[in-house]
């Protein structure tokens, strides 16, 4: 006996196919989706995630534009994203993060209107996440939320812990799963008695970026654990969960990789299909 | 020995002195502050609230402009709350809520820019909240900070429960928690174990609008009780809290009246303030 697997690559697949679909049924009504990727850093881990964007746009039909250009200032990169923000043929803006020392991030992401904003990331977007309106949601926890209802996983009135606090992961997956009526808390580096408290949880998200933090200890017999956590040890790939320790603890668990992170690429080109048909004001199933 | 009353009354009335000073020494300076409040539901409720605020403003020095209009329809109530947005001599804008049934709220209150946005609940707003930003926060939520702050109690680390999902306060005070490094929980209807789960919190706040909900199987010994309710019942005012059965479990406890309700008009007035002496580019304590 062990957990079951939550399968993301598996379920990444079959959403490829819906979406791939939902990219020929727009060009059958004339509408041509484009994103466009702009990498302004020198990082090369953004390197490798910028050419997988633009490598499933090409697989699905999304014509990508791929902007890379280092060593620009801060008036510069607004000004490029500003241009791509008014360029009509241009359905969705992803500006790749991190941006370089010194670039003010808030201030480059809110020049992308929020019907582009398919990373889910600036202000307004994050406004109409907290208030639950229909909107642009960041990816990765997007491609949770689909995960877990994929395997059908009951999430009302169930206790979430959500290890991590970023604006990336744990900020916006507590909402969405308040607003499926769990009972989220957002335990992080100052919470006392962490262990305890992960412990408690139905559904245990874990986004803290350190390898294998989470051993059987912080998990309680039978439940759902999320791992986000992507690092390199000994060049092997490992999550913030230890896998095998928990395995036979956990009722369900995501591997990594395989879990989360096909998820999420998955959810960015539906975000992207979807602003696409918003703006072309054809309702197919977006929000 | 029972709990320590956390006197939002006393400490509204020092902050008061707080922000008088401030208005004085705007003037000082040539900044006259205004604020428009407009009512146009016809709910008796509302309309005493709109009379405390502008009294409080009268009170502090800031000039307040009372529009009572009922029986607008979607587009008037646009229209009028555009014109106040437009006019620069107005710093601050609260549309009361509720708004009468059928119109759309979401869509008005986003007709007053951020800047203006003195009551904190449209979508930038909350977007600014959630992701730290200064900007203008729901007035509610503040007062709680607020007074929690004058207390000196400490909140890093602690578990935080907040009864009730309402985005004038259980959101907002998550998030403001959150900021402030506790470890906060959101419970509500559909939670399972609630009372369990209040029993954790170091501090817990109730804001569920059921009147004397919360007893002392809510209350771990020692913890802070902030009461947001206000019900009348009997003709007497009750909060959701049931003061006497908590006084000698809780730590610190608000009584109602005179807990919370005396600190949002106040923390209001500061978003006020702070407004003016933005747009002034003035930089006092906004901030």
């Amino acid at each position: 006996m062990g957990a079951i697997i939550l399968n993301g690559k598996e379920v990444a697949s079959q959403w490829e196919k819906k979406n791939s679909l939902r990219v020929q049924n727009l060009k059958a009504k004339g509408v041509n989706i484009c994103l466009a990727v702009a990498r302004f850093n020198d990082d090369e881990a953004s390197k490798v995630y910028v050419r997988k964007k633009v490598a499933m746009c090409e697989k699905l039909g999304i014509k990508p534009i791929l902007i890379e250009e280092e060593g620009l200032d801060q008036e510069k990169i607004e000004n490029r994203v500003s241009s791509l923000n008014k360029d009509k043929e241009i359905n969705g803006i992803i500006v790749q993060l991190p941006l370089p020392k010194g670039i003010d991030k808030e201030r480059v992401l809110s020049l992308v209107s929020p019907e582009k904003d398919v990373d889910g990331l600036n202000v307004f977007s994050c406004g109409l996440l907290y208030k639950n309106m229909p909107g642009l949601r960041p990816c990765t926890p997007s491609g949770i939320i689909h995960l877990l209802k994929e395997y059908k996983i009951d999430l009302v009135g169930k206790r979430a812990v959500i290890l991590g606090r970023s604006q990336l992961v744990g900020l916006p997956i507590f909402l969405m799963l308040l607003h499926e009526n769990a009972t989220p808390t957002i335990v992080h580096s100052k919470t006392k008695d962490l262990k305890n408290i992960c412990k408690e949880a139905d559904i245990l998200i874990v986004a803290t970026g350190r390898a294998k933090m989470v051993n059987r200890e912080y998990v309680k017999e039978g439940a759902v654990v999320v791992d986000v956590g992507i690092s390199r040890i000994e060049g092997k790939i490992v999550g913030d969960v230890d896998f095998e320790d928990v395995f036979d603890v956990a009722g369900y668990l995501t591997p990594v990789p395989g879990g989360v992170g096909p998820l999420t690429i998955m959810s960015l080109m539906e975000n992207v299909i979807n602003a696409a048909s918003i703006q072309a004001g054809i309702k197919d199933d977006a929000f």
